[in-house]
């Protein structure tokens, strides 16, 4: 099948359109008017640019608010519409999007429209164009697929079909079984774009917010899947209206969108082999071969922290009951452990310029290789053997953040163990409070968290959670985690506000610590013993203020001892309808900060709701003291 | 009356909020729990912190989800509130916000809600606490204030009252007029926020978008008329819940945020005394005197630009048929004239950096003493005499971006002339095309927009016009419009998106040209004679693509003859129900470019359908060519 994007979905002028999305790999485009309009180049230049770059233009779009109108207006429509078909023949574009009209002046009246349509559909025919109906939302008398189709069929012409646009179609929850009952050859084109679920105005969520199909909520996958089985053999086409790709980088955008599209007929296929087992009948075209399966991650194999120097990290994972149980045999990077958490620290790294930052993540994977294939497959960038620190062989991929990700065995007798680089002498680690690494949290760049969320849903195979907005004292931040379905790999990911550039304090501002935070969160089996470890130890920890523990005692009644055990350690608690959760947090050092968390039952969140707490001590914590 | 600010409307730690709210002159403050908890000061140090501010803590707020609930809750909700009475009364606030329940497990049962109310405000009592009850406009069984107020009458407690919130009431557009029913000791506090009218859930849009008065479009000013009518002597107090004053620094937001009620306070009195005029019983309770009223600026006396050397402006400006009329006695500052429309060169000023930038704006006003008191009793930064780099008495503010609006009585009798400084022998101002300046657009930084349209409404007297996006090939441009009345003063206000920090080229991140550029629109009475003017004298204009033209021949048929010389002179049209309009642009030189435009008929608006084609084409001509 075709691979299509239109120009609205990226950035800058149309020849950096052509350019991204041929470099992505697409097959097609579809030309979105206002950015030929304003451009400087003429139809027949970006048709010759389209086809160097191997770009069929498969749609013309938007034709607007054409159809059931009185006999003066029509002429009028008639008029531009011719104007449009010669730009058209220029452009060597054969078929013309019309969506339903938003006009004042349209009746509702499904006969006019029909007659009209079928009128535009002759004219066009004369310039071998064709015409692909779609219904808007918000048409004014015509807002769902189904009675588009009714004024397509009514109209019956061979050059008039429909438009299916997934976006139109699931905001409002128009049922797509529907669709099969459409023949193929009537389907003339489908649009594919995803969404957040917000509670808004279908206009405007649809002109600010589309994002493409894996990075929203909307069920993409199931609706291309009944398009599919009516034997539609035209493009998947990503049409995407959003405030943050508009301002992005066009490659990155253009690669995230096939790395989109890639995933979402993965998922498809995966839908269609479902029905094959219901014996329902197989859709007649095949899809592109999937991606190698994700190999779903068991767990952590380690955190990489850049530090400067190992002392001041060493001497607090000393104090948590780590273990220092090797030093690499070529590079100064040292392991602590302690159960199955595992720290390193690199002293050698050139991240560590802005003081310690968490430089690497290693994931148990039951097949590294066949992990980076798939991240490969999905468009991520493998790094290369020779930029890996380690001497063992080791996979890895870049998250979109930067972040190495290495996909480890780790010491698995059917596979190298990066722990052999750090000797034969390596010692035992202990058997502490701290169990595992429980969750990773990374902040990502405010217009890059849709294709991190993306990332980790289809690369690494991860459930995305909820997204969640946390009050930081200096702006909203943004959460949504992933994680794997048994919990053993999980990651929030926070995007930064976009800090004001004047008057805002402390590292607040654009790119600054307080917005570029991340953390590793330790698991103990008995988080109050640890914090106790550290208190003998003279570490200090984040201070809760006494008046969370008072806004505690008001919210739960979990008995005077333990509130004042919770009090007396500096524990936020929290807990959910499966469980209860505790944790605290070390004090940050550059980027970096440690948590340590106790899950008691099936807790399955992460503590959002002492975010806010959490942070607004880090920053009074990072403040200069006065004297 | 008191005015008041809730802790929420402010950004950073709560005693960094305290500090702006008292140094923007406040008499009280709402603590917001959740600014409260996450702060390392107990509750009486937060007291001392506002005494010695001088600051009242006039509410404790939010409450939430108490009342109509079953026994078993009933009882731990109780248990909640004693909490919080302890917390109170080491605050030393006397008044609690309990806001209606959103909580699945209240039922609607009037009666219940207004028995447990009632034995809340009993509880409340025996620590000297009284409850404002507030209906939320997203409540799950009250979501009006008629209906909090029945409750609070069916409870009949003397500690029991309603609080009203002017975006509860105005956003889900219940009746204000019954407020005036309500008695004034009933009425225990007044929130007041406005909002831009969004097309979103109202929750959501509460959340995000609320805004200081006079900022939005609700018409808060009417109701906090209702409000005093009814003899209430209270705080007027804002409750602002705003991403973007969550990034912004407290001590400005706080200023703004007085500024607007300064402004609020105006407007309710004038809504008194038209009610006066109507024999209307005036309210019991007078406001603090109005700040002067603000002489409408009846044109504009000139634009100055920060140049580092006059010479390319100066040949632009001859081109166009302006003469240099006079050079400044003292300072290296040109003025070139035609008609009444004036432009400064100023070549000696520090703002010329980046080349050439609009620095200063001319206002003819009917009495520029009082437009300066205006905007000093507005709380906006007076130029100090001393800094005005010209010789001739002049009254400046300076505008929230820095821009500096200069006060004039251009060549009038009863008032020194600021061309007096030009010279004796000015020569007189040619009659060509080009008649007036039509207005002048500013590109606002993000976070200061609507501090900037309360600006020019409150201290100049401007009118809002309505807010519009407008796409740029590297994000969406939010534009709004303030003129007065006869269109003789006309400002465009746009906001620059936050350009993406990777990728995006050609000046068009943060804080670059692209988002920054400042243009000077003059009116011709003859565009076409003044394109044909610069074409002589051999000067580019910028390039519109014929791709434009095509696409407006195809939506409008103004004759062959009429599209051909739009065509051969590069002109943009638009029109709207009152008349067309024709302009074009000159080439960017450092933020600044010039239009030219000609209004026909009564058209009032300023080309904004074509404003992507000139963004796209400022782009591309702002692009460094190859080779």
């Amino acid at each position: 099948m075709r691979r299509s994007i239109a120009t609205v979905s990226l950035s800058g002028s149309l020849a950096d359109k052509l350019t991204a999305i041929g470099a992505a790999g697409f097959d097609g485009v579809e030309i979105f008017e206002n950015d030929l309009v304003a451009g400087a180049m003429g139809p027949e230049e970006v048709r010759a640019r389209a086809a160097d770059l191997g770009l069929g233009i498969d749609l013309y779009q938007p034709f607007r608010d054409f159809e059931a109108v009185p006999p003066a207006l029509l002429a009028r429509n008639l008029r531009r519409a011719e104007h449009k078909f010669a730009v058209m023949e220029r452009l060597g574009a054969t078929r013309l999007l019309v969506c339903s009209s938003v006009s004042p002046e349209s009746v509702d009246d499904d006969a006019l429209a029909a007659e009209q349509l079928r009128l535009l559909a002759e004219r066009a025919a004369e310039h071998g164009i064709t015409i692909a109906y779609e219904a808007l939302a918000w048409g004014r008398h015509v807002d769902d697929y189904p009675h588009a189709w009714r004024i397509v069929r009514m109209a019956d012409h061979p050059g008039l079909g429909v438009c299916l646009d997934s976006f139109h179609i699931l905001s409002r929850e128009t049922d797509p079984y529907a669709i099969e009952t459409i023949p193929a050859e009537k389907i003339f084109f489908l649009q594919l774009a995803d969404a957040p679920r917000l509670p808004m105005d279908v206009l405007y969520w649809s002109r600010h917010y589309r994002c493409f199909p894996g990075q929203g909520d909307l069920d993409v996958a199931g609706l291309v899947a009944h398009v599919l089985r009516t034997g539609y053999d035209g493009p998947l086409s990503l049409e995407v209206f959003n405030d943050i790709f508009r301002q992005a980088a066009a490659m990155r955008t253009a690669r995230d969108a096939m790395r989109s599209l890639i995933f979402l007929e993965e998922e498809v296929g995966e839908r269609l082999d479902a029905q094959g087992a219901l014996n329902l009948p197989a859709p007649a075209l095949s899809l592109p071969a999937p991606p190698p399966a994700a190999p779903v991650p068991t767990g952590f194999a380690f955190a990489e922290l850049a530090v400067p120097e190992p002392r001041p990290l060493g001497d607090l994972l000393d104090a948590l009951g780590f273990v220092r149980t090797g030093v690499h045999s070529g590079k100064p990077v040292e392991l602590w452990e302690q159960g199955e958490a595992r720290i390193l620290l690199n002293s050698g790294s050139a991240e560590s310029e802005d003081g310690p930052a968490l430089g690497a993540i290693g994931l148990e994977s039951p097949d590294p290789g066949a992990s980076v294939k798939r991240a490969e497959a999905l468009l991520s960038p493998v790094l290369p053997r020779s930029r890996a620190p380690r001497d063992a062989p080791l996979d890895a991929v870049a998250a979109p953040d930067g972040t190495e990700l290495f996909f480890c065995r780790t010491a698995r007798p059917d596979h190298p163990s990066w722990t052999d680089d750090f000797g034969r002498d390596r010692r035992e680690p202990p058997d502490g409070e701290i169990t595992h690494i429980d969750h990773v949290a990374l902040t990502q760049p405010w217009h890059h968290f849709d294709e991190a969320s993306l990332f980790y849903r289809a690369v690494l195979g991860l459930r995305p959670h909820e997204s969640l907005e946390l009050p930081d004292p200096y702006g909203l931040m943004r959460s949504r985690a992933a994680s794997t379905a048994d919990g053993r790999v999980r990651f929030a990911l926070n995007v930064a506000y976009v800090g004001a550039h004047d008057g805002v304090p402390y590292g607040a501002s654009h790119g600054g610590p307080g917005v570029a935070w991340q953390h590793v969160a330790l698991a103990s089996r008995d988080i109050a013993a640890t914090a106790r470890r550290l208190r003998a130890a003279g570490t200090a920890v984040l201070p809760i203020p006494a008046n969370y523990h008072d806004d505690l005692e008001a919210r739960h009644d979990l008995g005077a001892e333990r509130h004042r055990l919770l009090r007396e350690l500096g524990l936020l608690y929290d807990r959910d309808a499966h469980g209860e959760f505790l944790h605290f947090y070390t004090l940050t050092t550059g980027r970096v900060f440690l948590e340590v968390v106790q899950r008691l039952g099936g807790y399955r969140g992460y503590g959002a709701v002492n975010a806010p707490v959490r942070l607004a001590a880090q920053h009074a914590a990072s403040r200069p003291r006065l004297g």
